[in-house]
């Protein structure tokens, strides 16, 4: 409830994180909407939930982002985990329970897939043996997919993507915002002597003049740590092969369409308003 | 504690939900009080609680209701559940894991098995492969189970039960009162173009005339759902298959335990008055 | 081991089950082989094995059988299960498992993607609250599946999708002939006075006229029954939710492969002839 | 397979191991047989598998063995297992397998329903938090089972509880003989300075007399030991909460069926013989 | 949050239930403090989580408590248990989950491995076979640990060991006080006839003389229970054996870093106070 | 028991894969016979199995090689595996169960620890982000731990470990044989472009001239492959998070004694000769 408010509050410009993506997703929503048809997940009514290929809450699959509003994208690697490992199977098992969510949003009347054109492009190619190199590759797969102004809502994988994730939209929209939450700060100079895992992400990220300080809110940290100055990362379940019944997995996919329902550019349904 | 809250308001009289069943009851236990000898579940000290054949609670087992105020009934089956299946074994696990719940409720003083003859009736015997039949063959059994003015405590099996036994009810009682705890209506028009699903129970109930309006309850609606109008069933943990730990039938029979404390006619602890 | 033999000698001819099958690929794979290119599984060296969206072995998806002489397709519906239910989620399930196996068979020396042009066209639409309806559903789609020549190789499912399948195959090809591999005969009259259930699947199959006997074999038949004359079906691990490591889905997906391996029109490699 | 063979060899005479209790089983049976009606398992017909209170195949219950020639019966106890303990609940666990375990023996033929009269007699009392009394506890309750000759297939439990139930037989019927399957010899002088322990069982009863060494066989001694003189017992899975899927729990309800099936005065169908 | 704030409370004096303790660590201490090199658990950059041999935090081993202020000591024995077992590797999986645990309290400031020389002494010998002779060795055991002074931060095991472990507290520094968080006053006369099981164990500590009533608080009482007088034990995770993920243990792992944070001696960082 | 033959019989000499490894241990040995007092596991009857810090066989910890034959060591880390993670955890869960195996070998009647000194020596340390790095580390640990003679019986670990350790006795002993019992040749150029894999191992390996062909021998080649020259590595339970029983990690520790039940030195008992 606390995420679903404050992701509510954020996108919608009350923090004004994303005010030049706001313009332009406005901008071209506005050319296109009478023209466009708008892809749906399919319904347990259309097809029972254990039935079919599972795409995210099983809508279509398409190659790139050509025509689309939002993405659903995969990024299938744990390589910089410093304890469980597994998140590597995060996109396969968060589709997997995807099945269970529903197209309306009752608690804000959002109606997401009557505003937005979503798809999902599947998972992006990316070496798990060469954390540097699958760095390279997360950031070039992103440059591309962002390139038309499509948003990306990537599932993970562990924290160390968020790096050059990161790197894409600075290089297209210049130094931005950032909703984290999470139970550590990530802003660790160094794990192991390595310069890129989960617990270095920000560090990274805030040495390359990638984040705009203003407009960056840390959520939720908490737990021990090792000196008054540094906090790091927690075990989770909770990664697939430690989530047996895909509760983990359900929550995340909850949790984003939440987030898709308050992207710019969402319509509401009058009864809620 | 909201459940317990809001049996305990509905059932003592508050909401007036059963009247007749509290004037029946009452008429019945002030000839038999002082007579009577009332069943009461093995404690852990009586025999070790992994120890024993599981009746619910280890109460005696009979094959009627004959001589009961309240009875446990199973009904094991999962025909009408849209995801996740496994509830066919809530009875038998529900029952696993009551060996945990004891005699005496120590928030309120209820002390039900110095209060109400109860037993556990086993389950009724119902076809797995036929929905419509099945629910024909609940709705006879519960029909029977109830002749004698006895309460029944049922454990499921999916939701689409509580269609057949409220016909029961309805049939000896006339239009029924109800709290529906849930997280969806369960009102759907139609499942896969099927009548009698998890998804459809309530609207089959309505359309029929078996609920009083006036005294239904709906609580706990939440999640996203497909059009503004219309709601569903979430997955969860529920289903044995799914519970290895045992918890949520653990908190299963710790729920009917709270049911039966707040049936009428139960009597209280002095020390909690 | 076993299994791969007795595939092996019935498909290829030993046994002369399909004989029909077997010149008609032949006749139309001889015209078709020069200018044909073949679906292929994505390799680990292309994409990852975590990642990706999960087709049978990450074969094209696609929504009929145009073009194909194979195609994986999942029927998932548990409703004539006895026991344990929840392998509705077995095409599911295998699929994602199915990411294990490669392209070539090291043991018989066969390559059939160079072969046969095999694609997954995804799960039929089946109803999971009428098991009569289901079967007319499976009936149907597999009729349309296979009009073209197709052959499928199905993932259930529990064993009552065989009749309508056979149905189908029946009315293209005529009685047919069958390798059945199971613990039971599932030849029973009724099972809780329903015609069609998991233990009743070839004695409808029987009836009808289906299965020519002299072309029948059944292999594995074991265990305890009910009298001298009568035995069905044993629970299994089965089932993806007591299947938590997926070594019983990994099993059913080379299972699969080693059925495609010997499908009529399969070349073998000349190191292992 | 070898169990079953050695099992019919033993049993059936050719070791004599029981022939006392084979003449008076077989003097009380000539008399009574035309008059009996035997109890026989709920059959899945009859009841759907997961319905029901389960006892053991889902026989009838009775409180004490009066009118039986076989009774099932349950130590839950594992005060005596040096490392996984949850064997506590084999009984409970064994019965809720047991559903899948139908009446009839296709591979021998054997009709054990329509030889002996046979119930579940439920679990014995059995202190779990002082070995030396539960010992006392288990030999003073099958002394009283088998009293009247009535035979007892104990369900465990760990393997302490052998002894003194060998104390019991023995000194109803004199020295006896064993069949003792493990992978150790159970015959430690002491463990951790314990007299009872699962290791220690048969070094108990050779002490007392109880066994004929001349009828004792041990099959499967295997693994590592601590000296060339002496072997211990293996981790098992084992014990119910390690089994998450059951299958070992029905394989011992598989088993105690084979036991049944060749105890003395069990018909035989004509067609196998 | 609760259980942090209590036991703050309660060790930094404001209850005063340990001021002997404080004084004689206070007093060691001062002498102390300049010439001491504390030990201090193994970073994450120092050796990677899933590395190294698990002792306690991965904090040195040692086998006597010379030189140390706190140790944590295991007690691996659950034959006191009235339900599930298991909790004999309860000091084996704390230790296990503990790598997640780092060395500085972000919360409250406290530095501990900057205060107090702390180690792991490993697990003390127990028998499992004979309930009373394992609490006269446990009584043995800790009176040999706390003889310098040194505090002990015991792992178990059940709920029984608490009493052997306040009669060494009791002979050392005469009646104590005591924060009990349960759900069961664990007061009760006997449990199947024995005096020590999980259930007595307070019972037997207050005969016994060894409370102070004056100190003692019971936080937590809930749940049903067998008369308005008495309550008991409730199920738990509940056990090794039922706690796939671990979360239980790595919540006990957290919880004992909070105790060992507010003990008497334990520095704070200026930045929060 | 093919493996134990097998290991058995290329260790004693008939493959005369070590033959220097033998006669360096056996002048060493000679030596020191009477003088040295052996290390030795802690039997269950020194400290029952679920206590102690769990170190491999509870055999005493060293930070070096120095005055061992034979040392147990860890190599935690999963970075080179291309599907399921989890083995880095493999040193741990092994070292879990090991608490099972005892020290004689009942079947050859080899008795180790009266031969041969041995401990365990914990885990190297290895980075876990960068694979390269990793193999260095790997490679210089296992360097510094023979260079006295002492043999390493490692625990992985992804089958990348394999590598960097050959490295290491190759450095020392000059080319050398390789027993390699394995699912797939594990001798691909490339996986996702990247050198070191658990793919890759014995390429390098042979590029480097690190084996001598003439002595090394693949077992167990078997399943699918990607052409007909090229196989690769399985799914295996299969890594800990896969394991929940621990029996994979229980097979691990029995084939370790096995292991070292025929390295060169070890004694027999007369009675088994």
């Amino acid at each position: 409830m606390l995420a679903r408010r404050v992701l509510h509050s954020a996108f919608l410009g009350k923090l004004r994180l994303f005010p030049e993506a706001l313009s332009s997703v406005a901008a071209r929503r506005s050319q296109t909407d009478a023209s466009r048809r708008f892809n749906s997940p399919l319904t347990s009514d259309q097809l029972p939930r254990p039935a079919g290929i599972c795409s995210m809450y099983r809508l279509p699959i398409q190659k790139d982002t050509q025509g689309l509003d939002v993405c659903f994208v995969g990024v299938p690697i744990d390589a910089g985990t410093s304890n469980r490992p597994g998140t590597r199977f995060g996109p396969r098992q968060i589709r997997t329970e995807s099945v269970m969510v529903r197209t309306f949003n009752k608690e804000t009347g959002a109606q997401p897939y009557q505003s937005l054109q979503v798809a999902d492009v599947g998972d992006i190619y990316v070496t798990m043996y060469d954390i540097q190199r699958a760095a390279r590759e997360i950031r070039a797969s992103f440059t591309k997919l962002i390139a038309n102004g499509c948003k990306t809502l990537a599932m993970g994988g562990d924290h160390f993507i968020t790096y050059p994730i990161l790197q894409a939209y600075k290089e297209k929209y210049g130094a931005i915002g950032l909703i984290h939450i999470d139970a550590h700060l990530d802003v660790s100079e160094h794990m192991n002597g390595c310069d890129i895992t989960h617990g270095t992400t920000f560090r990274r990220a805030y040495d390359e003049g990638i984040l705009d300080p203003s407009k960056v809110i840390q959520i939720g940290m908490r737990g021990s740590g090792y000196t008054p100055k540094d906090y790091e990362w927690p075990v989770s379940k909770v990664s697939p092969p430690y989530d047996p019944t895909g509760l983990t997995s359900l929550t995340a996919a909850n949790l984003l369409f939440e987030m898709l329902c308050v992207l710019p550019g969402v319509k509401y349904s009058d009864v809620f308003v």
